[in-house]
């Protein structure tokens, strides 16, 4: 099973990397930019063929080291 | 204009930081993953209301220096 989880920082949280890619957008000529930010997206396969313990290992995973769940929330999608 | 764009490393490609959680989640007692990848992940609000014209803009943007096209391919999502 494949699964691909999304880790962006929670709205109100300050994107340094966000504002970084921002401004060098800005710098290149690419006006018209609003908002940038950034996140990380992590892809892993899995043994676990029972969708719903997959689910659960994942949301375990998210919790103990993918996300800090201080300022990042996380989704994942599960093929 | 919201987009979505996701950077992943070319598969074959070497990935440090996938290997480094994937090695933490073992550590951690998460038994049965295959492979763990990571990417960023990157959202653009943009004042173009054209969808093909934000596209072509993404695009640009993703080439000129949001992915390293010897290593990287990217994937944009417009909503």
């Amino acid at each position: 099973m494949k699964a691909r989880i999304h880790i962006t920082l929670k709205s109100g949280v300050l994107d340094p990397q966000g504002k970084a890619v921002h401004h060098a957008l800005d710098h290149l000529g690419f006006q018209g930019l609003k908002d940038v930010r950034q996140g990380k997206y992590i892809e892993i396969d899995l043994n676990e063929t029972d969708r719903a313990k997959a689910m659960e290992q994942l949301d375990e995973m998210c919790k103990a080291l993918l996300a800090n769940l201080v300022i990042e929330r996380y989704s994942i999608d599960l093929d």
